[in-house]
């Protein structure tokens, strides 16, 4: 389904080149301040234009139609809209028969059975994770008021293997090819035992939300993929004082399922845009034959440049989700 | 909670040291043939006995206490149950105030003030991941029911960096110290279509399932991390034919958050078994002194090595649940 | 929460005073025709403008945001939203300390800890149905392409005691008084075994779904309350033939939790509008004393009329949910 | 599905003739004592032996399989198992083509394809009450940790028509026939707020819960049914003072589908029960005829006497649930 949470629950809805995309906050305490211009730096940072985004350009005006009062949230859903504008539809009526390598335009047509929207993606569409950012806003919102306040930061570890994005992305406008990249989250301020062992493990939420963003093909925690040739002595992080602080933090702050006290981080891998200037092949469905193919439409050389405020969106949709429900544990009185 | 899946949907409980483990799955259909025999060759996988595993041996016997009749699933929830043999609790008693570093002990008597059962990791314990097969068993015989079957298959890629399992044991044999390793798991013969594009997606369902495995720390898919070094062109995947068969498999059998029939294809990282050998440090909550501790009980030196028969299971149960949601869209005629 | 059902899934959200209501319908199959106009003859039963109705006038105007694509749905989740034109709020400004008997303003204000939209009732108010009514039309289109098709059909019983509606309404112009009433929802054409045993009953689904249409205070299946007073051999309907018909239809066509291939028949009691002509008293928030109080706003003198179309929607929308549920039990062969 | 909950969360297990039936509890806050006598005073308020009730007798000992740990809730899932002992499934295996009027024995048939446990029900059976109460106890538990404590209580209003239980049951006993029953239901000291508008309204989840209850037909809250004879301004209750105190209870403690901290009180009725000592008639699938049918197994003639103690045990279960719901709604500072 198109929803995710447990108390704090969002619904997206919307396809690129329909009326808009769209998305609903359901859970959200009443009484917390919130108006169009608290959204427009997250949505700024996911915005195009920079080198290696698409030529696409939208106002990306948040439009709130209900849950919101007097510049206060109510308790109410919070129902978020944005008008497509600069839609070039007929980019995509042509290459109706010809599914792009890398995109869903093959699977959703067998699984709709040719009933899906297909202009440019449609529901698939990376358009999708603008109403994800602004339900990270608010659920940002939520993590500040804790004691202390909870921060998500993600940021580019590495495009296409430099530390350097910029140089990543140059190898990328050399090779007249798109590239991929690492995105690194970290959050702060958590308390422990956010979480539940098994199905509620933190890991396991965040990995489901995560993977909601389009393009991420993979996620580790802490010291990750490395831990596969550590031994046990050198991973374990040891506990140092009662605030649960470790020395090191090889689990990335989550132990048992379950917040630790310390840094919460991992990182995911963002693959390279499938819309790449290179031609390639693939099936055109009406001949029959495999077919060289070249890119319509418009499109980013690097996704990944582009991940990170999605990334803290659905880190703090997770955690605020988790911090809400925290709050519902009272009767358990401390035990000697 | 400590529930997952939508139609196909499995309920754990039990703690390593109390009187059992179990799990209710809801939702299978009925007329399943079924009988414990089915049960024993993958529990017998997952046992504990060859090197490297802990000398800690339980019959493990699966109690079938609801949902099955006359040797066939009824529809109705299906209980099994697992009692606990082989306890040996006093070690635990022992180090109540010195929480072991890498296990859940401290977050654990936070989060629950200290009530938690704390023998042997109690609910936290991989012991839990025995009814996990046992779910996987049903699950598998559902995929059975496809056509074609779907196969799961899960095997040790490396451990402790060495491709030959043996070798990485003995590096942590000689080490006296325990050690990680990566595990690959493959989906033959699912369908076009399974899952739904964002929180639904194959790889949150996947990665959230496959999260809820003690000791696992990330997991990726087809190429995974190295597609963030790869070009747009080197990663997708050309469409051959109609089938959805592609000439490279980068994508790990799943575009746009859904199955593209082609192979699924995923790793997982296992850290290295929290409990080693090795003398380490963690703090006294009684003295408040960081102090030197070594592990009293009987545990596995490298947990991967039981990881692919409990990998195979999640998978299983992410997949028949995807299966039978599947099966509930007929309007869905094809279009021209 | 604002939203239901587990396959078919509708999320509300809106204001009576605010930009306008919506509904999010997830899981809906791809492919089934949908425009503007099939909504239009529900909407107009449910509208104002009748005698005992409320004077306020609606366009009612569906804008399908999403989700539908060259006439017909696309699987993805359809967004459906109604925009509030004729709203005169000042009339609610006014009696903010002066909670209205019957309504949820008092309960809202202390649950939203005074941070509600109270304008109209806010997200509490019957402008609400709008939406469900429209899911309740895409629900029938789905229930109408069974074999035979399913139809949902509700009237009403009697209005104050009257069987006339005209009757009863006439009672409450005659006295300057808000009347209650009856309605009956009869389904035809299920299949026998819908639902489930225990908490996904059909009664229980039904009664769910129906307890969120506000006003309704009761809810009865078959003979209802008159079987307090039945001998059992009266109430058990003799099973007749192999398609499940029975002689009489006391369960109201649910044994068990189970559709039974009998009409499904239930009924509801709707109470007098809260909002009455009459002159009330309440408490006066600001000045802590109970006072007299008259009614501003427009309002029904009889909601049950409105009732009918909004209780096949919730009907329509549930028995959508468990036909498309049903679709996925096919191991189950038949067993001699 | 066999789950019910959003927080404090149940899911049921087991059957009338099989190994025994059993219930998980999951979401338990952690420190609540807890042991096997704090269930004997609801199951045997529960148990067989009175007039009217069933010969059958059980032992109907919980066990406690996992989530307590000296003598307290752990914060994991608690099993509790009940060893069915009693069982004459030879009285079943006779009638298995002879549909028993009033039961779920032809539904289940077709739904199942044959495959369910017909014996005494199956899963369908009365018997899994047993672990709703267990599950009962320990909501009342955390009901009685308010403040103040949240008392439900649910006793008969009629049997039979009669006000005193014991005549309405001689009137069956004269006629040698099952009889039905009203029974109601008041819980006292609820916070104001508790619920949502829409679909978790106090009276969606309620009577969702209440009909799971084998048996149960209708549910009407306050006034019920009378509403629909009311005037709006005799219906309406008059609030008093900051409390919520209202002069009347018509509204049976719940405005806009929230409590209202007045008392909420329900009643619902029980249906007479189907296996009555009267010849009745009813299909024979293997000859295909209607026939004479007596039933055989042994049974309750008035089920109703049976029913308060697991009435007050679903709705302290839902109610515990948005206590603990209700936790977390903190940044709802009130609002001037």
């Amino acid at each position: 389904m198109n929803s995710f949470g447990r108390i704090f629950r969002i619904s997206i809805f919307g396809e690129s080149h329909g009326p808009g995309v769209g998305i609903v906050v359901d859970g959200c305490p009443a009484g917390i301040p919130l108006c169009v211009d608290d959204f427009m730096p997250d949505i700024a940072r996911r915005k195009a234009g920079a080198k290696g985004t698409t030529p696409r350009q939208e106002a990306d005006l948040p439009i709130l139609q209900s849950g919101v009062f007097q510049a206060h949230t109510t308790g109410s859903p919070i129902m978020i809209w944005f008008e497509n504008q600069n839609t070039r539809s007929a980019d995509y009526e042509k290459q109706r028969d010809v599914p792009r390598p890398g995109h869903a335009d093959f699977v959703a047509r067998i699984k709709y059975g040719g009933y899906e929207d297909y202009r440019g993606g449609g529901h698939f569409s990376g358009r999708l994770t603008l109403p994800l950012v602004a339900a990270g806003v608010i659920a940002k919102k939520i993590l500040q008021q804790g004691t202390p306040p909870v921060d998500v930061q993600a940021r580019i570890l590495e495009i296409g293997g430099e530390v350097d994005p910029e140089k990543g992305l140059e190898k990328a406008i050399a090779a007249k090819d798109s590239i991929g990249g690492i995105v690194e989250c970290v959050a702060t301020g958590l308390p422990i035992g956010l979480g539940e062992p098994f199905f509620d493990s933190v890991e396991s939420l965040l990995a489901h939300a995560v993977f909601s963003i389009p393009a991420i093909k993979g996620i580790e925690f802490g010291a990750g993929f490395r831990a596969a040739r550590m031994f046990g002595s050198e991973h374990n992080d040891a506990i140092l004082d009662a605030s649960g602080k470790t020395a090191t933090n090889h689990a990335g702050g989550v132990v048992g399922g379950l917040t630790n006290g310390n840094p919460l981080v991992f990182r995911v891998v963002v693959k390279p845009t499938s819309s790449t200037p290179m031609t390639q092949h693939t099936l055109n469905l009406r001949s029959g034959q495999v077919e060289p193919f070249s890119v319509k439409g418009r499109h980013d050389l690097c996704i990944a440049l582009r991940v990170p405020v999605v990334l803290e969106a659905v880190t703090a949709i997770v955690l605020a989700d988790l911090m809400l429900i925290a709050q519902q544990r009272p009767m358990c009185l401390p035990h000697e």
